[in-house]
């Protein structure tokens, strides 16, 4: 791969500082601008590139919020007249049809890194946001076969995976994927408000799971939410259609258990399409438990003993338990290793167990 | 504490047999009993006790399955005339109501260890398996003062946190924190089926955390959520009033910014109302992001390296990435540590940032 000739990023928020950051890695010259010039200048100080406008870029990467992303596009279209241009916003179809009414939008394709913080800013920017996920690729008809390439490129250099589909796919895909769960996650929290926090101390990990992307900054999620409206919307009226069965089927007294089982079963089998280690392909790995206290330095020396015992450690997760300095750390291993693992923890004064 | 006479445990499976190894470690003398005799006989070989029935057993614990508890109860109570008699089952109010009807029934006090585990049975038994969680203690109001004090004596022997509330609280808060958001995990992921599998590419840890729990087995939920019909059935009212708001704050064309900022909001506030590291309690703690080779020992070296650096670690969280046969460990120290890990591990060859 040949270093590409600079490329221009507009927009320095925590995803444009972090695709310039990952280009400087690879020895590409980044050209950085911002509607805030202190955000621009902030970017350049973290070494994300120079202040400015580059006068030839081969690629303009526009990560400027979702509002003002396709008029952002075509001005970069007009003013650049041999640039590619991308976009990195969450919902792509409203924008790739908009350039797509511009003449030189052969020159443009749309993208979506899967990544993000709860942080934002420059500062929260890194040259490995991208490492390992998915990108979204998803040029018009009109886009070119170079300037597609181009845009994956760019995605491989930051270590990310592109996965190219077209645009209203895509949005039905993180209706999905995203923004559904996230809605769900947030109707389960609201429902937390106001209950006597008794009741709240009955809370296990499983809430904490699945109301975690609750927690989330309303901001962005409302122009997500906004410009994929009619599709999460078609998610959530099926949605509400399964919970008025589950509804009818919890009539007390005559409680439907074959609808309810339907329910269930559609769920659990739901959760292992889902690509990842902890959705289609369950390893052979077994548990070993260990109590920690939350004291400073306790999980560093459990992760001390854990690495002389030799042992290889599948995956690790830790619970933070109610009304006791301690936590539960769960460390999966292989089955054979898992007395081994035990038994040296033991010794070394630790209470573990299988 | 002076050590308990004899207790009976009736039900061997994994949360009966975790009662009997927990009271065992605590020197208690422990009776076995099983519908099924080759159950008891593996609890015992694990070393749970013995099977049999205890003459005069100061406690008689009833783990059967939740249809069978309010007559175990019953019949716990009339064969030992002394012994106060608790029980495990998840909903507690029906169960409540049917042994206050009982002439002794002030020897009976509900009670609901919050833990469990995705395996069952005697093998998955576990001494520790209470240890910091939270046990429900539900008496009724003819429940006699000694045998409450029996009963949570029991839990903190096990390393429980007793929780005194009345039944029917304990049903809501069940229902709120745990039928509840188990029921909307599975709606969300019950939406996946269908869906093409290149969307799903699309998935990220979100996704992974809202859906976790709608993995479990049917067959346990299908019991619980029968017996607390009425009350789920409440709280999923309320949330199709909320998702109707939303529904309709969706129109595409006309998105209604102010209901969804609303519901963001309660969902928001929502999240800071659990208890626990995740939720109310947020420490002045940040990230440094460790990208993993899925190969044997990685997970293992970078603990022995994390745990030498004498860093302390107060959080560490591993995501699967799609893809890529790398994973990324988000570990959580405070603020002034940061830049001391990232060097430390660097220096040993990590790409590590934060």
């Amino acid at each position: 791969m040949t270093a590409l000739p600079p490329t221009q990023v507009i927009g320095c928020g925590l995803i444009g500082t972090s695709v310039a950051l990952g280009l400087r890695e690879q020895g590409i010259e980044v050209y950085l601008e911002d509607a805030d010039p202190s955000t621009a200048a902030d970017a350049a100080a973290r070494g994300a590139g120079v202040v400015g406008r580059a006068s030839e870029p081969a690629a303009v990467v526009v990560a400027v919020p979702p509002a003002a992303v396709a008029e952002t596009v075509v001005a970069a279209l007009e003013h650049w007249p041999r640039a590619v241009v991308t976009d990195v916003a969450s919902v792509k179809a409203g924008i790739v049809a908009v350039v797509a009414e511009h003449p030189e939008s052969a020159r443009y394709v749309g993208s979506h890194p899967m990544a993000g913080s709860e942080r934002s800013g420059p500062s929260a920017g890194s040259a490995q946001l991208f490492a390992g996920r998915p990108w979204a690729i998803t040029p018009s008809a009109l886009s070119s076969g170079a300037a597609i390439r181009l845009v994956e490129e760019i995605a491989v250099m930051l270590g990310a995976v592109p996965i190219r589909m077209d645009a209203p796919d895509h949005d039905e895909a993180v209706a999905l994927v995203s923004h559904l769960p996230h809605l769900l996650s947030v109707l389960t929290a609201a429902r937390l408000a106001g209950a006597p926090s008794g009741h709240l101390a009955l809370s296990g990990p499983g809430l904490r799971d699945v109301t975690r992307v609750a927690g989330s900054e309303a901001g962005l999620w409302l122009d997500i939410l906004g410009s994929n409206a009619g599709r999460v919307r078609d998610l959530l009226a099926a949605v509400r259609t399964d919970l008025d069965r589950v509804i009818d089927a919890l009539e007390p007294g005559g409680v439907d258990t074959d609808v309810l089982a339907d329910v269930l079963g559609a769920g659990r089998s739901g959760t292992r399409l889902i690509p990842g280690k902890h959705g289609g392909t369950p390893t052979e790995s077994d548990a070993v438990y260990v109590q920690i206290p939350d004291t400073p330095g306790a999980l560093s020396q459990l992760f001390a003993h854990t690495g002389e015992s030799g042992v290889n450690v599948e995956d690790l997760r830790i619970e933070h338990e109610l009304g006791r300095p301690v936590g539960l750390v769960e460390i999966a291993v292989v089955a054979e290793d898992v007395d081994r693992l035990v038994e040296h923890l033991v010794q070394r004064g630790w209470s573990a167990y299988r």
